[in-house]
C-alpha cells in the first residue's frame, strides 16, 4: 500500500479547520476528548481501536480518568498526511457518542 | 445487600412505558439495539459491561453484528426488580451514542 | 473477495478434532468459553471483536455473565468454510489469557 | 472511604520486588507492557479498565501501538499508597493473557 503524500502546512491547516478541536504538535495534530465518564472512555479507546486497526493506522491514545487524548501522525511518511485527518475525522464523529453531556 | 422486590404486572407495565422499545418476555425485559456497525456493537458492550459491574447486576448480552441483544431478569428475587429497570434506562441512555444514525 | 467452499462433513469432523471443546450444531460450531470474571468475558469479546473485523467474519457471541458462547458459520456460504475453523483456532488460542485459572 | 497512608520509600521499594517489570518515578509507580498485538493492548485496556472501576483508582494509561504504558499513584493521598500496590499487582497478573509469547 502506498502511504499518502506528507501534506503542505496549509493542507494541514485546511483541514485543521474543519476538524472540531483538534490542534496541530510539530508533525503531530491532537485533540484531547473529556468523555462521560471512565467507562465512556474505555469504551471510546475501543471504538478508536477499531477505527485504527481498519485504517491499519494507530494513533497515540492516552486516557486520563474520564479524558482520551489522541495524537496522530504518519511515522512512515516523516509528517501528517490524508490518513490522519481521515483518522481524526472518524474519530471526532464518533466522539459524541462518549462526550460528557453539555 | 438487599435485593429489591419482585415489581408487579402493573409495576413492569409502567416502567415499560418509559423504556424506549423494551419488552417483556415472561420474567424478562428485553431490547435489540441496532448499532451503526459492529465495532459500535462491541464498545456499546464494552459500555454496558461497565453498567452491569458498577450495579453489579449482570444481563444477557447477544451480539449479532451490529445488533446487540439485551435481556434483563433479578435471578436472586425470581422476577423483575428495580434493578433491571435501573439498568434497562441506563443502558438505552447510553445506546444513542453508538445507534445508527437515524 | 471469494468466499471457501463449504467443508463436508469429513473435513469438519477432522478440524473439529484439533479444536479444543467446540462442537457441530448443524451449520454452526460452537463452544463455550469460561472467563476468570464478567471483566474478563467483556475483554475477550473485544478480543473475539478484533479477530472478526480482521477477518471481516462475525461470529454470533452471547455473554451469560462470565461464560461466552460463540457460534460460527458462514451465511455466504450456506455451510461450515474454512473461514469458521480459522477464526475459531484464534479465539480459542486468544482464549487463555481470559480463562478461570485451572 | 479512607484513603490509605502514603507508603514510605521502604515499603515501595519492597513492593516493587514483587512487582515484576514495575519501577518508581517520583510519586507514581509504571510499568511498559508490550502486547501480542494492538487488538490485545485494546483489550488489556479494558481489562485495566475493569480493575480501576472496581477499586475506584484509575492509572493513566497511555497506548503506543501495541505498548500499554500503565502509571499509578495516588493524587488523594499525596503519594504512593497500597491502592497502587494493589492495582499494580492485579493488572501484572491479567497481563500474562494478553502479552507477546516469549
Amino acid at each position: 500500500m502506498t502511504r499518502p503524500a506528507v501534506l503542505t502546512d496549509a493542507e494541514v491547516d485546511a483541514a485543521l479547520a474543519g476538524l472540531d478541536s483538534w490542534s496541530r504538535d510539530g508533525d503531530e495534530i491532537i485533540r484531547a476528548f473529556e468523555c462521560a465518564s471512565f467507562a465512556d472512555a474505555v469504551a471510546f479507546v475501543v471504538r478508536i481501536g477499531f477505527f485504527a486497526e481498519s485504517a491499519n493506522h494507530h494513533p497515540d491514545i492516552d486516557v486520563r480518568w474520564r479524558t482520551v487524548r489522541v495524537a496522530l501522525t504518519t511515522h512512515d511518511a516523516g509528517g501528517l498526511t490524508a490518513l490522519d485527518i481521515d483518522l481524526a475525522t472518524r474519530i471526532t464523529t464518533a466522539f459524541a457518542g462518549f462526550a460528557k453531556a453539555g
